[in-house]
């Protein structure tokens, strides 16, 4: 049943992860049969920057309007595989702090089989390998030909960090950057102290290092550089879903699109991910991206930087 | 047996607080009978920028050799009253990750009779009110002349929140600024968000709230602005003990040096701060401190505006 029948046009950033339908529970309310998935998020925060291509499988349930969604945002749907079965479906629960997300139920449904097969006239420039079996993202390296990308990054999540850890260091070998939250980079390390993990990290492959730490901000490293940026303040915290991926989306897109990876660049790229993932938690699912405009991204980034300066 | 017999000319800051003996152990090593205490802490990094006045109060036992480490930078030890008994000894520890210190041992000796006397001939220009029960920081408040003060910020602790939660807020009433950290934020407040939380504190009296949020650094508000400040990023934490303590000293004594309550320069005084206190933290105790000059401070400012900046 896949959708991909014919070679098609690829756009300057290639995504490879997972759309979901999400049930969130947070201290503001419920929702049932929300957007979500990582390459929902990532390619919709990118999409303020460059176009993308997704690479992803849905169900037979999976809704027209939510492929409308992605659409309308100029995203290439031509490798959203459609698979005999349902759509990958996340139920979760954020306690009042909404620091933590508590899995309530995983059902993976059309994941299971996924197979990415990527049938594009050419190599994209960037790509991005979402949270997905660190084994997927090995085989879309494979057919990408990773010589003739620009720059890879990737995410993972501490499922395969347990589970899947020698293709996951498979893949750190073949890859440009890693994005990653604080507790995985020290579960992959054992190193409590970021700096150090980040190094680890290199060591293990890319040069570039990017540690997520929520509402603390994020870290960038590459071999030479370190730059630490704090979160956005927000008063009003509604749904951390998707955080993490719009703020990959953000920093990808953006770099897809500026074409530079210096590290004063990768710093630009940073702030865009965080003033980007600040928007996304302000509603449910991807609600507040999608009165997102470039404008109020450029405003927020200003003031950010007030922010930070001294 | 107070050593305060007649009036003395008071330094630009005043520090009302403790002077301890410490015990400490870390994942690098233990040490025993470590200089510590909130005021030592303070004053000695508050040295780097202003003279200070320290008043507290230790027991017979206290060493001249500690006596003298203060003495060397110039701070004012008129008001650091000898009481019979022993001085205040804190005994605690550190797990792995350098988080959180867990107590083991508390014998506050000569504080259980603290009852600070101040007798100089004029009100200073500034009064820093370190990790003290509230009572004192009241009483203290009582004989300096408010009015006459500049600027007056305190600190305080779990314990105070608690256990004397009405006194603390009468002394909220009374200062400008409040010097806090994130867990304490949230538990004098009951909010989980720490805008929310800096606000609330606000409402209660002062108009300056600095939330710190030890290895992701620190927030400041007043009531017009807002800034956020990672931490200056060190790849090896030897000893937490004092970096909130020499955090605080830095950022006042930088206040009460440069006597500006502007925004911009609060900002500055906070930076002055988180690379105060990253030195604080790469030795036990006060050792690194007192191998430190204000050659080394501005060198690492310099490094931290550039890792900081987008």
């Amino acid at each position: 049943m896949s959708s991909v029948d014919q070679k098609t046009k690829v756009s300057p950033l290639v995504v490879v992860g997972t759309v979901a339908i999400d049930d969130v529970q947070t201290p503001f309310g419920s929702r049932e049969s929300v957007f979500g998935g990582s390459a929902s998020y990532f390619s919709y925060a990118a999409s303020f920057f460059t176009q993308v291509s997704l690479v992803a499988v849905v169900g037979e349930d999976f809704p027209n309007a939510f492929r409308d969604v992605l659409a309308e945002q100029n995203i290439d749907l031509s490798h959203l595989e459609v698979a005999s079965g349902k759509t990958f479906h996340w139920k979760g629960k954020y306690e009042d702090d909404l620091n933590t997300a508590h899995t309530l139920d995983t059902q993976l449904n059309v994941l299971l089989e996924f197979n990415p097969k990527l049938k594009f006239q050419s190599s994209p420039e960037f790509l991005f390998l979402a949270n997905i079996d660190p084994t997927l993202q090995l085989k879309v390296l494979d057919q990408v030909g990773r010589s003739k990308v620009k720059f890879v990054a990737c995410d993972t999540m501490n499922f395969w960090i347990s589970n899947k850890k020698t293709e996951l260091l498979e893949v750190l070998k073949k890859i440009d950057c890693l994005v990653i939250n604080d507790g995985e980079a020290r579960q992959l390390t054992g190193q409590s102290n970021l700096i150090r993990a980040a190094k680890d990290i290199q060591n293990a492959g890319p040069s570039v290092v990017i540690i997520k730490k929520g509402e603390h901000g994020a870290l960038l490293f590459d071999r030479a550089n370190f730059f630490a940026l704090p979160a956005y303040p927000l008063e009003s915290v509604f749904d951390p879903t998707g955080a993490g991926d719009s703020f990959a989306g953000a920093v990808v897109g953006y770099l897809a699109k500026s074409k530079d990876l210096g590290f004063n660049n990768l710093k630009s790229a940073v702030a865009y991910g965080a003033v980007t993932a600040s928007f996304t938690v302000e509603d449910f699912g991807l609600e507040r991206l999608r009165r997102l405009d470039q404008g109020q991204i450029e405003e927020r980034l200003k003031l950010f930087k007030k922010i930070c300066s001294f």
